[in-house]
């Protein structure tokens, strides 16, 4: 099978997103920007009832016809709204779910490929739905072994579509690295109030007016609804844990040093995560108009569309665009990826270095 | 002595500050645009010269006539310059340092008033400095039974001129609410910014540039200068290990529910943080257009300004403006502070309670 399989057709292109929340709304407010047909369901008539209102989505239900079905379900729900979706008709699926091992591997079908935008809002449903809401963001997508390379181009080409730079990573890793910079932070965000919240009653108030700007920047998430945590914190369990305990080791050394007058030691401990924190880079992932073509010819055997995404997202490399080329049709087939000029030497020698032989060209 | 000594000889009023970092060069801005002169110095001769280069002072070296001198060095330096200072003339002094209790105590001056403004920046150095660092801002002053209330009344009126709002507050409950909202999540910034520097190096930069909004956020502090830390966890340790270490016993519950599972207790504990967060003030504290006079008739006895002011900021009642009258001269005086209309009988209500015998009369 190809993908789009209606693409060529000339018709209007089609999605269905089910979840109709923040996340789901956005993504359906985005599509029909882009012109295409979106079919939408909730597990609660009133809010898809609400999403056609704001036009979110052309109608409400199932469609069979959908070439990519958005699964925005709490994480909970994901596996199995996935596998009903491909049931229902040929198209690929894909989620949005802040947790990935647990649910790639309960769906495993080549025609779905986890996935991640990395973006939100303290808004909650779908009146904070935004079209814009993906611009510019990281979009996590975690390609498996088995995943089929043209399902993974066409949900590459929407998400890239609606704005987002496409990072591909394996689930586990995935998982293991919102642990350290979503999970953790979250609960974190949440003791600390938890904790001020605590020395707030005893000081009738003056606590909280004294609470400066770096400490609204901290609590900030702990606004946001905690609809979606159990699950989350259910699913990625044990990478949240063990990163749990890595923070509170870290406080406990600096308690220790504080209480020690431990100057130097407390300047190194500050120092090591001043440069860490300059050094991020500034606002998730960048565009440039000055980009490449790299061609790999590739054996079609599983596993290989995966490393060679893989590889460019541990590089740093955004893949601007992705499209496959008789990957599935034929014993070889080729992957072209569209990167920045600027990281395309950096990447083919990566790729040469892995028994690759890509070639690099202009676009067009 | 009353306060100001020389405001009413249609002279300009003269201020000092030393140490012309961030917060002293933003005081001398602020002060030299309401007219003041402004006298700077700074145990780095560069320093000095680059504050009078961008404006933020009218000369180097002291004032023995300023009416008031602002100690802006770092903390452990403070109690040195601020006996200097009322040493060498008649004037008041206070400083901006992020810990009270130690300097107060060493310094046991009548016209010492201890202070922190509750604003600041990632700038660095008198470059970063902006007049308008202070608008709308908290600004803690400690006073104590000892306070001369006239030199209380001066520099209430000359942070209030620089768009600040005073908050009096005793000196060690000052020590235990930054640390609680200030400290504690400093060091927690930089913790979670080393844990996730830690997997970073494993990560090959995947990490850092999956942080969406709430890992900036709970990590923007952690890229400040290292410099003032030593000394505030210095003087502060007491307060800020008792904090640390409730921080930890919280995320230590977090992470036995997260293992077990335990949703309703995990939504219970992010709802309660949800719902401090959301009732937190909006911005710092509110100025109004709409106020009124609380006259107090107080004895000439120690601590009654502290007692009076104090109990203003328990019951989050902004002091506007703050006068004596005739307090230090004979046996009873006055005390006049500017409320919001809004909040007059519920402080009127809490000075009766205390055996004071205020009136509330509209300003003018």
């Amino acid at each position: 099978m190809t993908f789009p399989p209606e693409a060529g057709a000339g018709g209007q292109r089609r999605a269905a997103v089910v979840g109709l929340g923040l996340i789901g709304g956005s993504i359906g407010l985005g599509l029909r920007r882009l012109g295409w047909h979106v079919t939408g369901r909730d597990h609660d008539p009133a809010r898809a009832t609400r999403a056609l209102q704001v036009g979110a989505v052309d109608a409400i239900g199932a469609d069979p016809a959908a070439e990519v079905t958005f699964i925005a379900t709490p994480v909970g729900a994901v596996a199995g709204a996935a596998r009903q979706a491909l049931a229902a008709g040929p198209g690929v699926v894909t989620d949005v779910g802040g947790v990935k091992a647990s649910v790639v591997a309960a769906v495993d079908d080549p025609r779905f490929i986890g996935g991640h935008p990395m973006a939100g809002s303290e808004l909650e449903g779908v009146d904070g739905a935004d079209a814009d809401l993906f611009t510019g963001a990281a979009w996590v997508l975690t390609p498996t072994p088995t995943t089929a390379p043209d399902a993974f181009g066409l949900v590459h080409g929407t998400v890239s579509a609606l704005g987002a730079d496409v990072v591909a990573v394996d689930p586990a890793r995935h998982d293991a690295i919102v642990a350290v910079v979503s999970h953790v932070p979250h609960l974190t965000a949440a003791a600390l109030m938890g904790v001020a919240a605590g020395h707030a009653q005893d000081q009738e108030g003056l606590l909280l007016r004294l609470a400066a700007g770096g400490f609204r920047d901290m609590t900030r998430i702990s606004a946001g609804p905690a609809g979606i945590w159990p699950d989350v914190c259910n699913d990625n369990a044990p990478a949240i844990t063990a990163v749990l305990d890595e923070l509170v080791s870290e406080l406990e050394r600096l308690r220790t040093i504080v209480a020690g007058r431990r100057r130097s030691d407390l300047v190194a401990a500050l120092e090591r995560a001043r440069d860490a924190r300059l050094a991020m880079p500034a606002g998730g992932t960048r565009r440039t108009a000055d980009v490449v073509e790299v061609r790999v010819p590739v054996a079609n055997r599983p596993g290989v569309m995966m490393e060679v995404t893989v590889l460019a997202s541990e590089l740093g490399v955004n893949l601007e665009a992705f499209e496959t080329v008789d990957a599935t049709e034929a014993d070889r087939g080729m992957i072209i990826l569209v990167v920045a000029a600027a990281a395309a030497a950096r990447f083919r020698d990566a790729l040469v270095a892995k028994g690759y032989h890509p070639t690099v060209r202009p676009v067009g």
